[in-house]
């Protein structure tokens, strides 16, 4: 049986610290909050939306919510964006996707409060290798896990199943930093099994519910696992087949349990950061 | 004995198309022109100055050149790169490296004439995979002879050697464009010959002279050199031991005649290209 990479744990372990620098920011006269902004209203953006809301809450961070009917004009979204771009108390500015006009929305939020890196210009610095700004909260949540469990990546031969840029490109652009041998597959890629399966770490963002199987791990291998999907029994799974793959890997994330708890606590701490860096302002 | 991917072939295919190009813009009082900038006396930098001169020269393509010692501030030479912006005479800029405050300036180049894509717009378009804007000439015209050469890169495994901005990186952002299952290696790569060697397509830009050897390669390989150096012998070659491959291998392409053809060409094209986008203005 493989090691399971807890992300609750991992999550658990920041929530102390987390926790003391917004009491600290509280004692500054500052407020960590988040704008979240939706156009439409999809069930999946509405849950997230409540609860993003919710753990917001819990750590003392603040929300503020703007909604737009999808018969919406883009003019109007812009203009909500550029108010909070302009807006000192709101720190960190996330765009709920699906969202019509995306890239000129995402491109319009300023980068110091770009806190799940959706603009370009965050998009520049991953590809360059920059430390500025922010990194999206999934691909980070990955690095976080293996940092987490001593997984080194150096030298590694890590693949990387995706190419979106919430995931898959910002995720090998990570992984290159930490020095790892990066392979990224997709849609396209023939032979997919095959190359997954001699991978030392492999990373699963295709989208594709319980798609890789044991076929595709080997025993010394760690495996995470960043998809998402509810079946249609009601239950909550992965990319990855877990019961298929757990007892043929060194390691796995679960899925629920597994990035997308470490995930959320990423953008939380990029909005205190984004909150920190108006201090003295 | 290997197919020799001829990049000298490859530009001169171009040239014609290139030249009606020109000579269309010119009768409509639009003269394509390139301004090169220069920091310092470094060698490399003059030949390839005058190398390019005189390309361009060749082909009706103006040249402007500005040059600055090497304790010029940042300021004189932004100020350089800003005049040229909105000069409506110049269409391309083009900086020559080494270059001091690289980052910033490169950044300073306005999208429309950045030629050669050193600019954080540029990059950001690259790594997102979008088609607005230009791509580095040394990638694109790696992917100009694999097209040349009908060979196709969908589905198949192609690694890349290098992981810079100029090469290494835009490199495997247009092949994954362009569908190919992308393995990027660089220095902390362990086992590098035999991950080269199962590669489809193998692409090297490492700046290492003739550092890949049989070991790397196999039969049926295409392989495409980027590198280039000058041999204590004074002779031209590549990252690749040419003599020691071109037996085990498919194709290559060779030291001078390869890649760095095409490449002087694609900036040629991007000079035309940006010219072009100024007629009717």
């Amino acid at each position: 049986m493989a090691i399971i990479l807890d992300g609750k744990e991992v999550a658990k372990n920041k929530e102390q610290q987390l926790l003391e620098e917004i009491e600290r920011l509280k004692q500054n006269q500052i407020n960590p909050c988040l704008g979240m902004l939706r156009v439409g209203e999809k069930q999946d953006s509405i849950s997230y939306e409540k609860s993003m809301i919710k753990k917001c809450g819990k750590y003392g961070i603040e929300t503020k919510i703007a909604t737009f009917s999808e018969n919406t004009t883009k003019q109007e979204i812009l203009e909500q964006i550029q108010k909070w771009n302009q807006d000192s108390r709101i720190h960190g500015i996330l765009l709920l996707r699906p969202l019509p006009f995306e890239e000129e929305l995402c491109d319009a939020i300023c980068f110091e409060k770009d806190v799940d890196a959706m603009g370009k210009e965050s998009m520049a610095n991953i590809y360059k290798g920059k430390k500025q700004g922010f990194v999206p909260c999934t691909p980070e949540a990955c690095m976080k896990i293996l940092e987490y469990y001593h997984i080194p990546c150096e030298g590694k031969n890590i693949v990387v199943v995706g190419r979106s840029l919430i995931v898959g490109k910002p995720m090998a652009m990570l992984l290159l930093n930490h020095n790892a041998t990066v392979t990224i597959c997709h849609s396209k890629t023939n032979h997919l099994a095959e190359i997954c399966k001699k991978a030392d770490i492999l990373v699963v963002a295709m989208g594709k519910a319980r798609k890789i199987t044991k076929e595709y791990t080997n025993p010394t291998q760690v495996v995470i696992d960043v998809g998402i999907h509810r079946t249609k029994e009601g239950e909550l799974c992965g990319d990855v087949d877990f019961q298929n793959v757990v007892d043929n890997v060194r390691a796995i994330t679960p899925v629920p349990g597994g990035v997308g708890s470490v995930t959320t606590m990423q953008l939380l701490e990029h909005v205190v950061r984004a909150a920190k860096l108006t201090e003295g302002k």
